[in-house]
């Protein structure tokens, strides 16, 4: 009843397997073995988008830093959301990489076209004293396990482009929101106006591995260069290419997104069931919900792991509602679903 | 015959093993998984240093870069050889990282105490104005393929410290010394006045890994936030751990290197009976040789693979000697050894 | 009758006398000039810190931006308020001299302990992920005119001390702010929880010299290579020297800050009087006011020059009462006042 | 008798003269006042460029490091002289400001353009993994009271150019080289390749002021925007705006500077006729010279100040020729030479 995270569960056998094959004699390293043609090949198929630029590095925090220290310039400022991963989680790693700092776009899970407008309004208009606009950067799947809808990425798409300023995407779920909505990876990107992605792998089922693709191929040299300069660049690059292509090749990465985003229905269908209440309604693979003190000790003492932000387990009101997050990854099996479902539901009243 | 580079070449099967091992449920991540707590254990043991701050990072220039930034403040030189990789290979990573600068101490392929005093003395005296002395780093095995001797590290760990400066190991090659010189990691470490090394396993059989070891924790927090601050924290960091706990079970580390070095030195025989000359006396597992222009193409054209920096390998002088790198790693064929030694040797006269 | 800022006005004339006197003959340069001395002793006994470091450099963003990064390191945040110089006004200058972030405490002009706690408990909880916290920064006098009371930043001063984090006060208008509270410079600062000021001495009748004053002297030598890195060690330093020699002796600085004050209440009392509305009630020497849309025109038709942030002087509405920002220096002629006045009282109603 | 900088002398009384003039009543800040205006036409017209991007800064170290941060990029390094001001007195200035590194160009006080060459080649050629080439800078006196000749600047641009490279011209004594060339502004900078030049007055008799002349004015806004973010814009920049404008004005530039190289002259002469050896030929206002320890002793003993870099004025041998510099400025008074001169001739031997 492992829900903590879906960067702790086992990569998937298929990718172990291709990383074994290319385990076979010598490559050349640094990104120019023949998997990362491949891998290229593939992403610019997918993405409908022939002349992008593809670069791997091995997890979410680097492909986020580098992506919008290429996009953003020192002096500028970078508007995201106060739950963003760039903000909260990457300890100043945008800010290291680029120079810029973060402007927080008012909101909840997503931005909304009206607060970006309102935050980019408030900067920029002093002159050379304050900052300057620089990129707006969006996360699919939201830090809140919620999806944009294809049209609210491309109002905000027109935003920031009515403003010039490109568009980042935070992928690190991209897989989840993709087999959620059912689009094509380009309508979810390019075509609703997003500039660069950082496209995740590590938590669908990789050991580290996440691409960032540029659209426009204008900057690919200076992104090169600031990968190598942050250090990014691995010299044994084939084992990147590898997994990367093994994610891609027969789909495994939707096949994988898609059996993250069953089992959490399957857990929100049960916790909803046993009367549970949800922050945000669980469209991918987390769910953020509130349930009593006294079901969370006994789910816990069962052995469940999961987050429970800034919440006490013992305190005075045994039926307080204590907010936690749940995450199902692909390699979660049904079984262990129903035993935390037959705890949930063993108790009185789920919701207290 | 591929002697391009030691990290061109497949990772041992028993990392491969023991990665499949540690494929198994759920691991918090972020370098809180069990392997961790034995790679710790392991490495304080093997470098006879119970309080050692260790932590692993997924390439060479990461662990250099967060080492130095660790050991130097922003208006400081660090004094290091005009062939180091931190230099020369970087892309300015060390000091994007530190904000320091580098300051060449004159030399060939080792650093000497006569230049290092000469470069200090040069350095932190003109007050604020200039930059101030920061760490001495060094290449072990160096960048030519020679090795420091022990006394050579005391000495200079010795004048480091006289002028109050900290001493940086980077041992991309490490093993490779270590099984050369016959010592301990201790000895050519700490007790030899090193304060923080940069363990290698990349070059040495790894997929990507190298431990940083800060032989006083003093900084051991320091690290970590520079390590989470430059993206260089792995999310599912148990594929690390793994990698470095084969490396140092059943000492394949140490037979790994010793195969590389054995293999240089079948190599390096060859060529001297073939009457090569050398720029420097191989003693690890790389050659800088010098052959004539005809035998290099016989041998490219034949399928070796190696570097010759900047050389022409068409040219008017066919018995012009021309430079050239070979290196070899654990995983090298003696027979792809011979085959090359034997397109030397059939040749007239390997020296030209 | 100009009211746009108080670094529009002019140098005090006893101040360019001071220059003149001071440029006679040679000075070794890079503040070990002989006035440095005077000032250096002169800002001790002032601040009643016979030990802190006392440092001059040539404008208000550089002090704020070099007090931080000596504060802060690059992991962390800075806690200020959305009104901050720092946050919007230095064009991330405090971001690129520490590195560090800057986290927005909840509030309007003045920073309040309970939103402080709130910030800070927000952040710093998600171990090496999240940026650590930092020092706290607030402003004295505020960018909204207001003035902390003793009690509250000393409120402030004991949370930020109960975190163990440093507290810096931005002190653009030192001195506008003390002559209104009639404290001495010790209890506004270190007696009440200040580590580090920005004395500022530009808007007070310098030409462009602010003190960073350290009560504790540890950091002096990391503060002195910061300013000489960022291009903030002067050569010709006796003039900074002379500027703020001329500004402290004769108690210039106090005498100006009471005609700047004095003038401020001046013109308050007379916008009050004419029915006007504050948007902060005016404690130093800025008034934020609403006026109508056509008494604004009639006042900048008459030569009125001050800032209305975002408004249009022409729009449909002629009553619409439009915010406005006046600043009085010290130089302003109190006809010059008068003159504003009458303007305003000539219209029918100030209020609208 | 004060040799021991031109940064040690007072202001020209012409420069405070204006400042006076300019102390009257309100200007805007921030380089929005009229004579700024003023200095930018004086500029333009002086260079013979009126597209030019024209800025002022406080002093040389921060006009250089925007300078070199506007024309490098941080994966980049900057061709400079192992003598210069910016690898050897800005403290990491450049470095931080730009993010490149620096690589010393072999030679002694001029760079010239067969080491240039061979440096730029040795760079640049290992793909990302090492340091970019960007661009050169060389200065102009050099630091060693040298010049270089039209065609010798127009050399190394062309050879930078040729590369691609920009050509930032150091001008802290860009006037004591113009008068001693006697060719126009225009021809020392742009018609011989210079792009970006620090056109220094600091040295040369103002209090602290050096403009930035971008002949390319396609970054002037970039330019803007770092020296807001270095914090080196000023509120009141209508002080430096008046600095520049006197010494502009009347050719008091060219004057002073004439001044202090006539002064040099004076002193070189009486010292070549004593018996003095100058390590290098002067040929603007600084001297290197040797003289034996005995004079030295009793120059400093009569009052003396100047450098002796790095020397023991007591030691055994009396006859030990000892280095030192000496600087004049355009306040020197010729009876002061001629009183240290008098100190040099009544020694039985000055070159001992």
């Amino acid at each position: 009843m492992f829900f903590a995270s879906d960067n702790s569960g086992p990569v998937h056998p298929e990718v172990l397997q291709v990383l074994a094959e290319a385990n076979q004699g010598y490559q050349m390293g640094y990104g120019v073995d023949d998997l990362m043609d491949e891998v290229r090949d593939r992403i610019r198929t997918l993405f409908d988008a022939p002349d992008a630029a593809v670069y791997l590095v091995v997890n979410g925090t680097s492909a986020n830093a580098l992506a919008l220290a290429t996009l953003a310039d020192p002096w500028q400022t970078v508007f995201c959301t106060p739950v963003s991963h760039i903000h909260r989680d990457e300890c100043n790693a945008p800010e290291f990489y680029s120079g810029a700092k973060l402007t927080l776009v008012e909101g909840d899970d997503k931005m909304n076209t009206k607060a970006l407008r309102a935050a980019i309004e408030a900067e920029g208009n002093r002159g050379v004293h304050g900052p300057q606009r620089g990129p707006v950067s969006i996360t699919q799947v939201t830090e809140c396990g919620t999806i944009y809808r294809l049209d609210e990425i491309r109002a905000l798409g027109d935003m920031a482009q009515s403003y010039g300023l490109p568009l980042h995407l935070d992928g690190a779920r991209f897989a989840n929101a993709l087999v959620a909505l059912g689009c094509s990876p380009a309508e979810m990107t390019w075509k609703s106006g997003v500039d660069v992605v950082s496209f995740g792998g590590t938590k669908n089922g990789l050991m580290g591995v996440e691409a960032v693709v540029l659209f426009d191929p204008a900057k690919a040299q200076e992104f090169e260069l600031r990968r190598k300069r942050g250090g990014h660049l691995m010299s044994k690059h084939r084992y990147l290419s590898a997994q990367m292509a093994a994610y891609l090749r027969d789909d495994l990465w939707l096949s994988s997104a898609r059996m993250a985003n069953d089992n959490c229905t399957r857990l929100a269908d049960g916790l909803r069931a046993a009367g549970a209440t949800f922050i945000y309604e669980p469209q991918a693979n987390m769910i953020f919900a509130r349930l009593p003190r006294h079901l969370h000790r006994r789910l816990i003492y069962a052995g469940a792991v999961y987050h429970m932000e800034g919440e006490e387990l013992d305190g005075p009101d045994e039926n307080a509602l204590l907010s936690c997050r749940l995450v199902c990854d692909w390699s979660m099996q049904q079984a262990e679903i129903d035993r935390f479902l037959a705890l949930v539901s063993n108790t009185a009243s789920a919701a207290g």
